[in-house]
C-alpha cells in the first residue's frame, strides 16, 4: 500500500489544474479514497498551504487550549467564520470534538439528558439518580437505547459501536448495549426505475422502525434518539429517499425521539450540497447533526433544546483542536471561492453517467451504481473480485476503497474535475477488461 | 475566567527564564493548571515554534493521514523517535488515538479481544458470535466487564464513562454497563507518618477488589481487566503506595484479568519520571498504559500479546494525528536537553515543603498537603472556600484547577521552576491571609 510519504498523490490542487495522466512510474496516483473520505479539498492546497506558513497562527498550532473551559478569546467569531457559517436548517449552536466517534458519542449524550429532563418535566435529578449514577445503576443511569439501523456505523468507541451494524469485525468481542436496530431500506437503482418497489420496501422499514421503538418503550428500555446516516458509508453506499427520511423524522417526532443524523462521512460537500440531508428538503431535518472527516474537526450542531442543562455535563480536556478549525475556515473559503459544491455535481454526474455505461458494459461484474454528487459507489460481483480490482487499479495508479459486502466507494476530493472523471473511468475500463 | 488568546500566560518559556512577578495589570498570569494539565513545556517555546515555522513540516499540517492505512512512509521512525523512546517497561508497542477518551476506548477493546481469544483457546470466532455480535448480543458481544475504583476517572465516551466514579455531573442520565467498582485507599497524608494506618487501609481495599473479581465472575460477568489512575486526579488526588499496585497486579495476574494503567493524567513528566508507575518499581508494571494530554496525541502502549489478532479491530479514520506527534518528539528533546524531570523533582519538592508550611500556618483552612514532583494538591475546608480561593488566586495573577469535592490540584507545566513555586507561594499566602 502506497505510503503518504512516499506517493504525490494526485489532486494535490497544483496538479488538478494541469491535465496529465496518472505516471505510476513517478509514484503519482490518482486518489479517489482521500483518505477515508478525509481530504476536502486535495493534498497540499496552496491555500492551506500558506495559511499554515503564517506566523501568526504558530501559537494556534503549540498552544492547544481545553477549549471547555479556556477558549481563545476569539472562537465564537472563529466559529461563526467557519462550522456556524454552513449550519444546518434549524441549528444555530455545535460543539467541536477531536474526531468522529467522540462527536457521535456526546450527541448521544446530549440526547440522553435531553429525554431524562423530558421525562422528569424539569432538570433537578432526584438524590436517588445522583446517588445510582455513581454504581452505573439505573434511575442515575437510566435504561434507555439510541436505535440505529442495520447496514449502519457510528464509529467503534462502545457507545457508537452498540448502534453500529456494518462488519462483525468492528463489534465481535466486545461487550454491548441492548438497543434496537431497524431495518433500514434495501433499495433497487437506478432509484428513478425502481419508485413503486422502493417505495414500498421504504414503507416496510418505517413500520417495522416503530414497532421496535413500541418494543423496546414496552420493555423498559425507551428509545431516547433515532440514529441515521443519509447514505449508509461504510455499510455499502444505501441510499433511501426524501420521503423515507420525511417518514422517520415524523416517526421521531410522535415518539418523542430525538432525530440524529450522521452526517459524519457524507457532510462537507461530496454529495453537492454541504449536507447530504439538505437533499431532503426539510426545514426541520434534525434535532442533531455530527460530522467530522472532511470538516477536518469532529463536533454536532444541535437545536437549542439540546443543549445540556449544566455545564461540564459534554465535556472533555480538548474538545477539539482550533488548529483544525483554522483550516476549516480557508477550506470553506476555497470551496465558496471555486464553485466547486457546483463542481462536484458536474463531476459527480459525469461519473454515475460513467458507470453506468460501465455496467451495461460488463453487467457480469458490475452492478447497482448509485451515488449523489461524486459520492458515489458500485457493486461487484463477489467479494475475491471486488478485492482483485481495487489492487489491479492501485497498480495502475487509481486508489480507490471497498464498502459493504461487495462494494467499491468513490471518495474524491471536492477539486475532483470532469477530466479526473475520465482518467479514472479510463483505468478502471482497463482493470474491468482484465476481469471480462 | 481568562482566555488563551486575552492573556499571556506566564510559564511562556521566555518568561520562565525571566525573575519578575506576576503582573495582572498586563495580563499575565501563573499558570499552575496548564489547560487541565495539557501543556507540557509551556506556552509558545521557542524550540515548538521554530518546529512549527519550518516550511518541511507544512505537508503533515495540512495532510491528515488516515493512519490505520496510509501512515506516512517514515511514520515508523517517528514514533521511534518520539511515543517509542519513552516505552513503559516491558511494552514495545503503541497505538495512537486522538484522545483520552479514545485512547481508554480502544485499550478496553483490546483487553475484550485478548480476553476472549484466551477464553476460546485461538482466535477463530463461531459462527454463533459472529451472527450475534452484528444485533448486539452475547456470545460475539460478551458479557465481560472492566473492573475500575471509585473516585477513578477515565473518560467520558460510553465505555469509559462505564469505569469513572468521581462526580455525578459525569454519568448522570447516561446509560451504563453492569461493571463491577472496587474501593480506592483513602489513605492519611503525610504519607510517611501513617505506613501502618495507611497499609491497613490498602490491604483491605486489595481484599474488596479480589471479592469483586469473583462475584462478577460468578454472576457471569468476567472481569477482563483492571483500570486504574497511579494517582486519581479528577477524583482528588489519591495517592496509592508501590505495594498497594504491586498486589493489585498480582491479582489482575491471578485472575487472568488483564492490568491497565490510566496515564492520561499522571503520564508525561510531572511526578518527576515520564510515568508515575516508574516509582512503582517493577519490571512488568501493567499490560496496557493508556496516555494523552501532555503527550500532546492520545494513545496506548501494550505488551505483545494485547495487539489484536487482525486487522481493522482497532481501527479509526484518522487513529491520532502526525502534527501532533511531530510536536511531541521536539518536547521530549526539550524535556531530555534541560534535564526537565529533575527540575520537576526539584520545584515539585520546594512546592509540597511549602505547602506543608501553609497547612501549619492555615489548619483551619488547609489539609492532607500531598504530591509527587509537581503533581500536587491540598484539600481546602469546604467546597465554597475552595471555589472562593481559586477565584481569588485568579485575580491575583494565578491560575489553578479544583480536584476532587474540596481539593486543589497543581498542575503546571515541565518549566515550572523553584522560583516559580515561590511566586505562587507567596500569592497563595496573601489569599489564605484574606480567608483565615
Amino acid at each position: 500500500i502506497p505510503n503518504v510519504g512516499a506517493v504525490n498523490f494526485f489532486c494535490n490542487y497544483e496538479e488538478s489544474r494541469g491535465n496529465y495522466l496518472v505516471d505510476v512510474d513517478n509514484n503519482r496516483m490518482l486518489d479517489v479514497y482521500t483518505q477515508i473520505s478525509s481530504i476536502p479539498i486535495g493534498y497540499n492546497h496552496p491555500a492551506l498551504l500558506k495559511l499554515m506558513a503564517n506566523p501568526n497562527h504558530l501559537s494556534t498550532l503549540v498552544n492547544r487550549p481545553a477549549l471547555g473551559i479556556l477558549p481563545p478569546e476569539n472562537f465564537p467569531d472563529k466559529l461563526t467564520e467557519s462550522l456556524l457559517s454552513v449550519s444546518p436548517s434549524g441549528m444555530t449552536r455545535v460543539q467541536t470534538m477531536a474526531c468522529g466517534s467522540c462527536s457521535n458519542e456526546n450527541a448521544y449524550k446530549a440526547m440522553f439528558i435531553w429525554y431524562r429532563n423530558k421525562e422528569r418535566g424539569h432538570n433537578m435529578p432526584s438524590d436517588e439518580d445522583v446517588s445510582t449514577c455513581m454504581i452505573n445503576k439505573a434511575p442515575g443511569c437510566p435504561d434507555l437505547s439510541i436505535l440505529s439501523f442495520n447496514g449502519g456505523f457510528h464509529g467503534r468507541t462502545m457507545g457508537c459501536l452498540a448502534t453500529t451494524h456494518s462488519k462483525a469485525i468492528h463489534k465481535l468481542d466486545v461487550p454491548s448495549f441492548d438497543w434496537p436496530m431497524a431495518p433500514f431500506p434495501r433499495l433497487q437503482y437506478p432509484l428513478e426505475e425502481f419508485t413503486r418497489e422502493n417505495a414500498q420496501e421504504e414503507a416496510r422499514c418505517l413500520e417495522e422502525t416503530e414497532d421496535v421503538i413500541v418494543k423496546w418503550r414496552q420493555k423498559g428500555n425507551p428509545v431516547a434518539g433515532i440514529v441515521i446516516e443519509p447514505i449508509q458509508a461504510e455499510g455499502g453506499d444505501n441510499h433511501a429517499s426524501p420521503d423515507f427520511f420525511k417518514g422517520l423524522r415524523n416517526i421521531a417526532r410522535k415518539h418523542g425521539c430525538a432525530f440524529h443524523v450522521d452526517e459524519v462521512q457524507t457532510g462537507g460537500g461530496a454529495t453537492g450540497k454541504y449536507w447530504a440531508h439538505e437533499h431532503w428538503g426539510m426545514d426541520d431535518p434534525a434535532d442533531i447533526v455530527s460530522f467530522s472527516k472532511k470538516l477536518l474537526t469532529g463536533g454536532y450542531y444541535h437545536k437549542d433544546e439540546l443543549q445540556a442543562d449544566k455545564p461540564y455535563r459534554i465535556f472533555n480536556t480538548w474538545m477539539g483542536d482550533p488548529s483544525k478549525n483554522l483550516l476549516l475556515a480557508e477550506v470553506l473559503n476555497v470551496i465558496r471561492r471555486e464553485n466547486l459544491l457546483e463542481e462536484v455535481t458536474r463531476s459527480g454526474k459525469a461519473l454515475l453517467n460513467g458507470l453506468y455505461d460501465l455496467q451495461a458494459q460488463y453487467p457480469g461484474i458490475l452492478s447497482r451504481a448509485r451515488g449523489q454528487g461524486t459520492f458515489c459507489a458500485i457493486d461487484i460481483c463477489d467479494d475475491a473480485t471486488r478485492n482483485s480490482i481495487l489492487l489491479k487499479a492501485r497498480d495502475k495508479g487509481v486508489l480507490l476503497g471497498g464498502c459493504g459486502d461487495r462494494s467499491i466507494r468513490f471518495r474524491p476530493a471536492l477539486i475532483f474535475k470532469e477530466y479526473h472523471v475520465h482518467i479514472f473511468l479510463n483505468i478502471f475500463n482497463d482493470v474491468l477488461a482484465e476481469h471480462k
